[in-house]
């Protein structure tokens, strides 16, 4: 019989609490022994839940308790949840968490202790919510280099845009629909500013490239500059603009990585993830791409990813196959002004000579009722620094936009 | 340190040691140990080969030599493959394996003595090549019921319908310039009649539902009736053909389970899926749709899968960590004739008025210059049965096409 504790009663710890229950015979087939959950922490009172006898509301009940050998970790944030997962580990039980911005900030420092106490840290819910994407790239492409990893990683910000592509919506329009639907929060930052993608693209970097990535060296640019006129003349070009989380290998052992808005052709696996939906494509030397896809937030995909993840954990216990990835330095990102890739431009009071004197050889896309005075072009491949120096060549001219084009 | 067996050095087999040595270093790392491969198992010679010390032509030099902890069967078929795999496991050996067709007719005792011998038996190569399908549905889907599974598992068959989709090309041309490429066998027969979709579809059924689900118990069609007509009315509803073997849970236990071309609709994950790739689409209670995408063949993709499967065998040496499903009568598998979905059909010499009062509410498609006579529509949900007895009622007319319509 193994005891599991639930930190947080929000919307993915109730879910947990909820396909716990529900599965429990399944899922006990599966661990190879009975299971249970023993405590819910929550600072709250619910009276009237059936699970009110299990409710604490001190976390050192649950650390002290020898019968504990699991805890899932769903509060959020790092201010509690990092003491709490921190202790935790070094009393020697594992925990899995939906926590991105805790692994993201603290991950290296928690597998270790992992490592080093023998028992798991599992995060299989904190990139790509119910989509298996953690396990697969730790197990199944194993005998894979990962040259790339390239994914629509939030959902909100995936929701909006796909209002703004496919309704002719505006931003401040999808959003506050997103508002009401529940999708965003009342201060959206988190998700619009890119920080969210980010802290996600770091965990899977980290665990493709075997070093933490902190999210504080990563570029990261939201969506809350991107326009219908954008939007229009992507589809002009064939593409589909995503917000896209991606890293890449260089040479030497460098990453490539960034958070920004893209346009990607519209025969992409990419193109045509839709709504609150979330994919991961991951570039393998041998097996090529592969794309993971599906419901990357809500709280029944999410809690199932954490209760696949206490399954884990009590069949592996006593034995730590948590993965593992390094603390580094973080000298191996490179500086984003080498980041390369061909650029969507949106420029007003240039001539197409004097833009094709800045950038070369362009392709020029067009839109309906476009003002005089506009152009909008496709860059050729150059890196980010020969961007904005030519950018500058354009004097007088007013850039209205720039969206990086990416090749997936 | 671990040695390892290649058994039959064809395509598969040569990329399986191509990855391997390729990789060996980073493959150590994540095995914790060295690894090697000792002997490679074929009946030709391969005296310019690199490797060629390890070729050996007798298997029991590899079955009673106890260095050998794991091996990797790739030489597809039956005959061989069944009595070295069963009885490498029956000596303790764990055995890892690309062949589908092995997995589908004798999976069940396999697993069962890998189960007894406490080694494993793992064949994630088996279905979807280089896509992680079969260890992401037993360990990171497990805490759903999977309600239903669909994909497109056949990658040669898929290239045909593309071409047959975008280029407006016919079958039969189609077929040869798969054959010119590669893709297809001089015998096509195992991939356009639907028997190599079949078996993957076995495989994951099993799987998923926990009970071994035998080939001859699956209706199966393939592609080689599908026209250039069909696809045109496909198109003018918005659908895409494409070939899906699916499975799907049923009242009490029961499973309904198919092999056919299928009309999918524009906006579903499995539309976008062309050329060789291959798509597979879990519905799981808790997560909704996941989907799995990528090369579904291919020397390196397969291999990839291969090699992940040996470290994972190396790792967990001397404890089972196999997949299980029991043998079972094959009464929980549902009659076709009870199968329900939409239909497409396209016939001659029937009346508006004589379908509407065979099929009741139909949705009547369209094509250029269709002949005069000639009607196409899409029927309501109903069983199969009742399928062909509206069709029967159809007196006089010429059903000239039927596939079935999925909703995924």
């Amino acid at each position: 019989m193994a005891k599991i504790a639930v930190l947080g009663y929000g919307v993915v710890g109730s879910g947990t609490v909820e396909v716990f229950f529900k599965n429990k015979e399944n899922l006990e087939k599966k661990a190879g022994q009975e299971l249970d959950i023993k405590y819910i922490l929550d600072v709250r009172d619910f009276d009237d839940s059936p699970y009110k006898d299990k409710f604490v509301k001190d976390f050192d009940i649950i650390l002290n308790d020898p019968e504990v050998t699991v805890i899932a970790e769903v509060i959020g944030g790092l201010k509690f949840s990092y003491p709490y997962v921190k202790s935790a580990l070094e009393a020697g039980k594992s925990v899995v968490t939906s926590n991105k911005e805790l692994v993201a900030a603290k991950g290296a420092e928690l597998l270790t202790i992992a490592k080093e106490k023998n028992v798991n840290f599992f995060f299989e819910a904190s990139v790509g919510g119910g989509i298996p994407i953690i396990k697969p790239i730790h197990t199944c492409l194993e005998a894979n280099e990962i040259d790339e990893i390239a994914g629509i990683l939030n959902g909100t910000t995936n929701f909006i845009l796909t209002k703004m592509i496919r309704d002719g919506m505006g931003f401040d329009e999808a959003l506050k629909i997103a508002q009401d639907l529940g999708y965003a929060e009342r201060d959206p930052s988190a998700d619009v500013d890119g920080h969210d993608t980010c802290r996600k693209i770091c965990i899977l970097a980290a665990l493709a490239y075997g070093k933490h990535v902190y999210p504080e060296s990563v570029h990261t640019e939201g969506i809350t500059k991107v326009t219908l006129e954008d939007v229009e003349y992507a589809d002009s070009g064939g593409c589909k603009i995503k917000l896209i989380g991606c890293a890449k290998r260089e040479e030497g052992n460098d990453i490539s990585i960034g958070v920004f808005p893209a346009f990607v052709k519209d025969d992409s696996q990419l193109a045509g993830v839709n709504d609150v939906f979330n994919a991961i494509l991951v570039r393998g030397d041998a097996t090529g791409d592969v794309v993971f896809y599906g419901k990357g937030a809500g709280k029944l995909p999410t809690a199932s990813a954490v209760v696949s993840d206490i399954v884990s954990a009590v069949k592996h216990d006593k034995t730590s196959r948590s993965l593992t990835w390094t603390d580094s330095e973080q000298s191996f990102v490179r500086d984003f002004d080498d980041f390369t890739c061909a650029d969507y431009i949106r420029v007003k009071g240039a001539s197409k000579e004097a833009v094709v004197a800045a950038f070369g050889k362009v392709e020029f896309l067009s839109r309906k009722n476009a003002p005089a005075g506009e152009l909008a072009f496709i860059t050729p491949v150059m890196s980010e620094k020969d961007t904005v120096a030519a950018c500058e060549k354009l004097i007088g001219a007013d850039i209205l936009g720039r969206i990086r084009v990416l090749d997936y």
